[in-house]
């Protein structure tokens, strides 16, 4: 079977854990040879950011240690045990930003991604050859290889007088925690920004086309943000199905509802899958199907929604998710 | 008083260390604000390379780190409780070169100064705002703004039937350790490099000019070959007055003899004395003074020789070399 997935970072990273073992898969390392699936994960590089010349891929990172089993799992991000050397010195030396977490593990990582990126390599090429040492079992592919990067106008933190600035989205989720609220959120750079090698192949091709529960608006809005990617949805043969990030009203994880209200979206699995929109009911929506937790309540025109525990607690619930999707989908791994 | 110190890596480190004990100043960090002396250190770059995207100054680094305090005094290189995390990494990657140690907190230093001269500053700001973190007490000043490496023309270890090749000098020093026989070293870039901004005024004021024992031909020789510099010294009022680094036939450190044969120099004090000549005797000499090991006898025609102990044991020892060169110059701290 051929899964596309759409993911953000840490949510969509444990997503794709479910994803491999609910189709038999080790949910770490790679499928044996003899496997007949394939999963493809369009991740989101809007949150790239350039910290101490160093290209930072937050999400493919994420993704690429986690299906690894590298991952920091308390953090949810960056390498297992950890060192922070480097850092500790930048900031003893007072360069800017500091604000940002870089562990030793991590900035060979980015050393080697950005020194080949210098190099002339697409993100894409510089993900396979990252991948060639994690072996992730899961072929990750950014969104693009050109170069997004979502940014967020705030009331400026640092004025008193209301007046406005333009951060970028990590500087406003990791430097400020979200908390000044985002009158706009917005990727730069997307409107010359052409989908992946491979991507809309990918998408055509599939058996069944998941939306993970990442964020909508910074994560898997980016993604569908990209020209292209949209239309290829709604054109595949493929079920789309999507699941709600939302839980009782709140963020499965991270600060979504502060995305969600930027763009006026409430912070509801009904809102969420509304936003999305049906495929076959609206001119340019989405779903065919929309997954809420157990108890949500959803009424999304055009869209067959079902209700299932939705807590990625482990790799095993995240698979019973993902057997839900596939069969609201219709299809059988 | 005004001293100009040519240096190199471990050896011109100590004997700057040394420079500041005879002058009375403390062995680490500045100058009180009283001292009327003034200490600057013209330091190779020929030794530079960029590794992993990160542009590596290692005679800089390490008169900044023994200058300050910072220094590994075992290796005589890098930071003490250095870790290495960033290298295994990169080394688990697979990426080249593996063989030159960069220590995690060494890492951010290069990092800091990589971002620096990618934003457009000279190497002479960047060491300067490098050293408003290290505190020298010692104006640090590398030879040349622009880019200079030396390469060596070596028996290609890799192929049996003798063809040659040119590497960086750190191939040669150290992934092969001077092992292959050099057949020809050069700094490539040379002479489209201009003496670093303030450099020939300092050697124009300097009371005394000092030529550390550091390596004649990689260290000393590619300061001396940056158009200018020799015409400098060859026309200051200082008395130049230099150290040898061959000490009863053999280098002090390192393997500065490899060096020498290269250029067809003994490794002698007296033949390295004669390499840099005389000021008054010679039409492209150098020296007026040269001092040599206790036991060691050199003739050089027209430049003061004078044996005293030279091994640069600890800062106390180093700094009577320093006053034995003083005297010999005629200058008193």
């Amino acid at each position: 079977m051929k899964v596309v997935v759409l993911v953000g970072g840490v949510g969509g990273a444990r997503f794709l854990l479910g994803v491999k073992s609910a189709l038999g898969l080790p949910i770490h390392g790679e499928a044996p040879e003899s496997s007949p699936h394939q999963i493809t994960a369009i991740v989101n590089t809007g949150d790239d950011v350039r910290m101490h010349d160093l290209q930072i891929c937050p999400d493919l990172d994420t993704c690429m240690y986690t299906l690894s089993g590298a991952i920091d799992d308390v953090k949810g991000w960056g390498r297992s045990e950890e060192t922070w050397t480097v850092q500790e010195e930048l900031a003893a030396y007072g360069v800017e930003p500091d604000w940002f977490g870089l562990g030793d593990r991590d900035i060979a990582t980015h050393l080697v991604r950005t020194r080949m990126l210098r190099a002339g390599y697409p993100l894409s090429s510089v993900t396979e050859a990252l991948s060639d040492r994690w072996r992730p079992g899961v072929h990750l592919l950014p969104m693009s290889d050109d170069r997004v990067e979502t940014h967020v106008v705030i009331d400026d933190p640092n004025s008193g007088d209301g007046a406005r600035r333009a951060v970028h989205f990590q500087e406003w989720w990791v430097r400020y925690r979200a908390e000044p609220a985002a009158h706009a959120i917005g990727p730069v750079g997307i409107e010359n920004a052409a989908p992946a090698p491979g991507l809309l192949e990918a998408v055509k091709e599939a058996d069944v086309v998941l939306l993970a529960p990442s964020n909508p608006v910074v994560s898997v809005g980016t993604i569908l943000a990209v020209p292209g990617v949209r239309d290829a949805l709604r054109e595949t043969k493929a079920p789309v199905i999507g699941v709600s990030p939302i839980i009782g009203g709140r963020p499965l994880r991270g600060m979504a509802d502060a995305c969600l209200a930027a763009i006026d979206v409430e912070s509801t699995a009904e809102a969420v899958g509304r936003h999305y929109g049906s495929r076959s009911a609206s001119e340019d929506g989405l779903l065919d199907g929309w997954l809420v937790h157990t108890g949500d309540d959803a009424q999304v025109p055009g869209v067959a929604v079902r209700a299932v525990p939705l807590l990625m607690t482990s790799p095993e619930a995240t698979s019973a998710m993902v057997h839900a999707a596939f069969d609201l989908a219709g299809v059988q791994a």
